[in-house]
């Protein structure tokens, strides 16, 4: 069973997110809230992401399964204008999810979950953590995507860093102590990572939202924010580049 | 002889309505407006449109015919802001539509109208009439584009209702009495349209503009709206698909 | 040595009106301010343009050159907002132009100005002169697009004219004088251009600003204005079309 009523923009936001990995999604329902983990076909990034019940207007829940192309989704959420609120009910019966959105029902046939298997979360040494306005962290992830296809991210006790480099340009990006939410280094950590996927992790979040990196020595990066008045977190995993490419 | 200057919106909003349908249109001007008629290639759909000459700002005009390419207007009338008031002349003696907009002149060649046959509106049984908000009926035809090609609309003594059907999808908008702004059935009536020609129908009446919807039982539909401060009329009639199909 | 501020915007109008004629361009910077003169590869039209030095908000520079690829500057210009300024300073060394925007630095590698000779301007007749809004002028331009690939320019002692015609259709943009900032012409002078170059050249200057017109006859137009409040200046020359073609 489930039967919930949410604001649509907080649907839309978790297409945002999971849809730049992943077109079908097992999301797992509990009393709790929804979730779902994902691997994008590269095995490059993991997404990990949790709507808690509060984020909910209405929730009813069992423990179930539900197999979703989001693409579909997307196509149904372009119906709700910003401050519309969805229904979601779960038809067993059907093996379909009915959206409703004002007069209108939309039901949409579930894909099976049976092959779906769910990512296990690496164990990761990730000394530093940044805390980092979205904005700022874009801009340099953006200029970066003319000149290079990888991208350098350094935490030292002082300073939060992006390098990217191209035959003849550079970009760099340094964020002093001071211009960021946080910056908790321990020791100096720098790990290469594709400007692709970190663009497309970072775009979700919005304008001057915090975005938090957990950064190590040549190992995943993992991004970390809120949404939905933070009731709903979302987790990227990123693998690193190796260097000598 | 035909001499007149018109608000650009009002020629702009001609256009919308009839090109989806037809390129290449033959004009009636009489001392009482100017109105075409015309099909489709796929002689699916027809298009009856008028504009009264009180919807000019200024209106001389014998009896005429223009044959003008819309997509040559469309062009011309992008050069035109909202709010312009454009200059129309029909020029006999070099066959061209004179077209003034502020200091600019602009002469469209015009097309022959000899082989251009008046198509004829048949006979119709349309038992139910339906009064409802554009925006709201294009809610539920857009949601249906991605799931399927045809449409059912039904009208009751009690709602309105559209119905599309996928290979796993479905879409249903039911409009009760109280959400329309007129309903009258006197028997149940349902057939099936083309979503791709309801779209493009219905796309010309902006948001919340009241669309009059006859409907009969796998029989065409009539879509009927005003335009130009009630000075301008457009109906629409779309054929019925076969249910079998 | 080159050490400079400028606002973004001004920057973006310099690559918006060098852009639709060359890419590689070699800028010359002295003590007064930077300037650059280039031809386009079909050599039909010319591009002159000065930012003095109190465009700047800070300036410091010997006389030296910089090659640049404008494609790479306006991405780098795009991470710009409106109202931002923009550091530029040259690196010797490794021969590169530095961009600081915010905490962002941008390394473009220079390129090789040594085959880049200096266009010169060509000695011309063009006794009629007008300044004109650039927005009439381009609508002019803009309806002319879709008929024809040439339009004539005209000055007389009252009006200054723009035609092109097709095969069936004509367009005539006709400004007397008091619709003129100026029009100074003390006899008929008379010239046809390619359209597409026209309109390139006239799109950089927005909205309701000056354009002043130099015209001969069957020679060279002469296209000027002022950006950064007059602190710089563009001038384009174009080639005049055979009118026997």
């Amino acid at each position: 069973m489930f039967q919930a009523k949410i604001k649509a923009d907080i649907l839309k936001k978790m297409i945002d997110i999971v849809s730049p990995l992943v077109n079908e999604v097992k999301i797992n329902v509990t009393p709790a809230g929804m979730s779902l983990r994902a691997v994008d076909p590269a095995h490059v990034a993991m997404v990990d992401l949790s709507i808690g019940a509060s984020a909910f207007e209405e929730y009813k829940a069992d423990e179930t399964e539900i197999g979703i192309d989001l693409d579909k989704l997307a196509s149904v959420m372009k119906l709700a204008s910003s401050g519309d609120t969805v229904e979601m009910e779960l038809d067993d019966v059907s093996n379909r999810l009915i959206i409703r959105i004002g007069n209108l029902t939309r039901k949409i046939g579930l894909i099976d979950t049976t092959g779906m298997t769910e990512p296990k979360v690496p164990n990761l040494n990730l000394p530093a953590k940044i805390t980092v306005k979205a904005s700022e962290l874009l801009q340099g992830v953006k200029a970066s995507e003319s000149i290079s296809d990888h991208i350098a991210l350094t935490a030292t006790e002082d300073a939060f860093e992006l390098f990217a480099e191209g035959d003849t340009d550079t970009v760099n990006l340094k964020l002093p102590k001071d211009l960021l939410i946080e910056l908790n280094a321990p020791e100096k950590c720098r790990s290469l990572f594709s400007v692709e996927y970190l663009s497309s992790m970072i775009k979700p979040v919005k304008g001057d939202q915090p975005l938090t990196i957990y950064l190590g020595n040549d190992n995943p990066i993992k991004l970390e924010f809120d949404f939905a008045d933070k009731n709903a977190r979302a987790i990227y995993l990123l693998a690193p580049r190796i260097e000598s490419e």
